[in-house]
């Protein structure tokens, strides 16, 4: 059996709903299908999400909430229309919406109620869904995650499933019909509504999937595959049909956004292959991720080229540093305390560079932490500086493919590009190379032609 | 002023001790003239030094020695006869040997005795050749380091000098005979003769030339020079004529072996040039060695390349590892507890590589590191894999040179050698290049094709 994931933008209309009721029609393996809440239908539509956010904020704060609930009601309404579904749906859309809002006065904070008011934009589009396929003939089923067993703990907002949630979602295998599942939120032990972190549609349908042991996660969205380049940067860029986890998980860190890397750990855990579909093309081949290579890529070494940009290098110099044990895990240990996570360590003889993100500095944080090397470590030299940019080149197996560093130093080179830093020699599936922010672009696109545009012409 | 080091075998000999004689006759600069102990005549000759050790020995043992002390003294007759010195000289060397033995009842232990034995191998040459400056009508005198106020801490055999020495040794300017100091051994404030480790002239000629604050201090040894690769992998390499100390660094660290690098610590913290040249050939250039650079190289954009053996990588990996903050430093206090100093950090998103000198590890401390990454960090995998090579291109302002790294991929790529580890980023004068210790002699003699023969061809 398959569990299928629908966006936002795949659930934002009736017109939306029945694409994607024709893919669940499609294949008879698509049995258990996960739902976002309404996303947008136009560039400078709002989201149901953030409608309910502003709902919810109205409520908290002794506002008037009837606009902003009649908003809600409104789209969800629509959606009802195109789909010609009876009025009882809406209906009960409307008392679920009352029913969070009473819940204000119950709840044991704000965060709590906030995160009811949210997780009420898929529950509902799940119910309505639900409805929908009844309507067309598909026997349907909403399902609750709390009668299914989507158990999680930690804050509201910040929702971890916990180990029995696999066991007790295992049960909706024996449900002959096809599960309407919303995404974004599951229930602790103790019943408490809670929504997951960023990529909450894309969490529930990777726990969903890891539960039931699903032959394939499928994961729709709005772009046909996953590119081989971001196609911001690069003109019509190649699709990537298959990459492995590995791979998705390095160009993910280094700016891939197709979704949240993180969301899929459930599936990679239980080794679920995902798969990246277009609701709005369906019959386009998307791009499949599995935890192995099935085989050789020998037409391209590579699988993927990214950039990110943000990047600061605290650099620190100390004549014979390589000679003291324990200078680099002091100063880790400095850094640390600081609450910084380090991306990359390059070092010399008696000089090392911490490379990290610049949103996580504050100038406070900036100038203790010089301080403390400076006074702390007895160095020469120590200094940090900004503007950086890291470019990955990933590709499974490129490890030890002979002459790839090369192509790549030389590509970036040939566009005029110095390379700050190189970084390879731990991943055995990318080559990490630091250049300047502003020459981060070029880089991208000299390596792109020199791995991708070459070959296809 | 000048202060002029010869090593080993510049002062091994009569006829070597003349050509020393006549390079200080040459500049009126060359005022301090610290000496090593009889070096190797032959190939299959034995030093002094070993022959005092050996000499030592016996005496701790109880052994009779008679007849390693006659090796001693034979050994320097020699020399004084090949000097034609008078026999007083030859006494004076017996006398201060039999005073040494003697001092083993005295000794708090046998190291502190061991040294006094290793000291007398520098101390008696400097006596001599003070002797055969004066013969020649050099106005010379032998001074005692104890005398000079060459002040060291430390336990037998590794001395490290503390800064009253300098303040002391300054008064060495104003002696107006040319001075003859013994290397490798001062006082401490009790008194205590002690030895420096390994390098021990080449110190004791630094700390003299910071004290005095010399304008070079030249080391003179049986090379003509540093040259850009190692002579046993590359035939006829060029020479280097000007390098900064932060070349030699690096250098030094990856193999080069004309000194040892540390030993020049004093002349760099109080910025004494350093010369290298050739008793054997003095009027060849040598090699320069300063702490910046005097102008810009574009001859040569690299000043020298080297690689080194004996290099493991410890591989960790496991998923998710650049989001736990301090997973590095946990990595490298286990890595500390076990004594094990590291070169290198290489990193990917979920993986990271330690890389450190084989010589360390033992089969337990092995055992134990990876036992303990395993069980403490919860990683997916871990091992260590060893027979690595530190391949290392060097050059004073390579990281401002477009296409420089590109250049170096691409000539080691070219000899068909796979590139395991790249490390650019902190240095501004290295890169360093992970491969397998087989391939190491090819990936050097690519790189010294691609930036020093075809240069000059």
């Amino acid at each position: 059996m398959k569990v299928v994931k629908f966006g936002g933008t795949s659930v934002a209309s009736g017109p939306q709903i029945e694409k994607l009721t024709n893919i669940v029609q499609e294949d008879a393996e698509r049995r258990i299908i996960v739902v976002s809440a309404p996303g947008k239908r136009t560039k400078d539509d709002i989201k149901v999400t953030d409608m309910l956010i502003d709902l919810g904020e109205k409520c908290i704060k002794g506002q008037s909430t009837d606009d902003a609930l009649a908003a809600v009601i409104e789209r969800y309404q629509s959606i009802a229309k195109e789909l010609a579904l009876p009025s009882e749906a809406i209906e009960e859309v409307e008392q679920d919406l009352h029913a969070r809002l009473g819940f204000y006065s119950k709840a044991d904070n704000d965060d709590q109620f906030m995160d009811q008011m949210k997780a009420a934009g898929e529950d509902n589009n799940a119910k309505l869904i639900a409805a929908h396929f009844s309507n067309v003939g598909i026997d349907a089923v909403y399902m609750n995650p709390k009668v299914a067993g989507l158990l999680v703990e930690g804050e509201p907002g910040d929702a971890s499933v916990i180990p029995e949630a696999y066991e007790q979602l295992k049960a909706l295998r024996d449900e002959e019909r096809v599960i309407v599942f919303p995404g974004f939120f599951g229930y602790t032990e103790e019943g408490i509504l809670t929504t997951f972190p960023r990529g909450g549609s894309d969490i529930t349908g990777a726990i969903v999937a890891a539960g039931v042991k699903a032959s394939l996660y499928e994961n729709f969205t709005d772009v046909d595959s996953v590119y081989v380049a971001n196609p911001n940067v690069i003109e019509n860029p190649e699709e990537i049909h298959h990459m492995t986890y590995r791979e998705m998980r390095e160009l993910s860190y280094a700016g891939f956004s197709v979704f949240h890397d993180v969301a899929l750990i459930p599936a990679f855990q239980h080794d679920v292959p995902v798969s990246i579909k277009n609701t709005n093309n369906p019959s386009s081949e998307g791009t499949l991720i599995t935890a192995r290579r099935k085989e050789e890529n020998t037409y391209f070494p590579v699988t993927g080229i990214a950039a990110d940009k943000g990047f600061s290098i605290i650099y620190v110099r100390k004549y014979l540093m390589n000679r003291e044990i324990g200078f680099g895990r002091r100063l880790l240990e400095m850094v640390e305390e600081e609450g910084l996570s380090y991306e990359h360590l390059p070092s010399g003889i008696d000089d090392t560079s911490v490379i990290l993100r610049t949103s996580q500095f504050s100038i406070d944080s900036e100038n203790r932490l010089i301080t403390r090397i400076q006074n702390e470590l007895g160095v020469d030299d120590c200094y940090i500086e900004h503007g950086f940019a890291m470019v990955m080149v990933v590709g499974e197996g490129m490890h030890e493919t002979v002459g790839l560093a090369s192509r790549a130093t030389q590509a970036i080179s040939g566009a005029g590009v110095n390379l700050e830093m190189i970084n390879q020699g731990s991943s055995e599936v990318s080559l990490t190379f630091g250049v300047k922010e502003r020459e981060a672009d070029d880089a991208l696109q000299a390596l792109y032609k020199e791995f991708f545009a070459k070959v296809t012409q």
